[in-house]
């Protein structure tokens, strides 16, 4: 089996921190694979610094069936996605999949939210680390974290190492 | 007593909300008030959109002694401060005085990680309202909260009613 032609749901909403969403979708449609942008509305969605990304459908028009994993970039995306109730719903039903969901920076905001972070092992930017203690995660301090089928890292410096595991994930 | 005279501390980090920060200062001032910025590092702070105050003191150089109030502006300010464990111990150790505590927007963030929430009501934007919640607070969604020695208000719009309530607490 191949990482060629697998389906990647993007979860995505203003303040994104660019980087966290464009090196790791370009690092998976090289791979092969199909990303789709899935945010709380259609259309345009704004990075922190600029970048722009279109949301082809949202988060109460998907189910998890269709597709192979879930990719939640940081920056300021996260907090607010995690006020949307169907954002929130989507999220817990795909890390219930089983199926790979990745997060770096601030994305464990939105698997808080989800109730997904109880018992788990993450890492994430230290800046919510005491958030991610209180919700019942055991938090670590790593480049890059795997248990079970949640992938996470801190920042962008990790990129690289969280580009190469989420891109084995889909193998 | 008047609120002339009185010495507010204001706990400030990169990113804060400009106004946030802006406003309550000059309400606080207008009412005779000084008002100390306290920094990581002593010197300049930049705001989300462009304002700049400057910390003439640290954390670890004050005492909550020094002070009849501490203000906690917003935005990406209190996750800059709560991995700073000076700026984590002077919280917990002022809001343990009893003496005001004013924190606004993300503020909260702050008072999680210094460990002081739990049993507390208090109000903050929604985008941390899970975060309060496992940190054992009782979140609300008000325009103000006020509970013992804590002032709460949620974003921008509120700071008329927050400004009212935080130069009447200095009396």
């Amino acid at each position: 089996m191949s990482e060629s032609g697998k389906m990647v749901a993007v979860a995505l909403a203003n303040n994104y921190e660019d980087v966290e969403a464009t090196s790791p979708i370009e690092a998976l449609e090289k791979a092969g694979a199909k990303v789709t942008i899935v945010g709380i509305d259609k259309g345009k969605i704004t990075g922190k610094k600029g970048d722009t990304q279109t949301a082809t459908t949202t988060f109460d028009a998907v189910s998890p069936d269709d597709f192979d994993m879930l990719l939640i970039p940081g920056g300021g995306s996260p907090e607010n996605l995690r006020i949307n109730d169907a954002a929130v719903a989507f999220t817990r039903d795909f890390v219930g999949t089983g199926k790979p969901v990745a997060s770096i920076c601030h994305g464990p905001q939105l698997l808080i939210s989800a109730k997904v972070v109880s018992g788990r092992k993450l890492t994430s930017v230290n800046k919510i680390r005491d958030d991610i203690v209180n919700a019942g995660g055991h938090y670590v301090d790593e480049e890059l974290t795997e248990d079970g089928n949640l992938i996470t890292s801190r920042t962008p410096d990790d990129l690289p190492v969280f580009n190469k595991a989420i891109t084995n994930a889909l193998k």
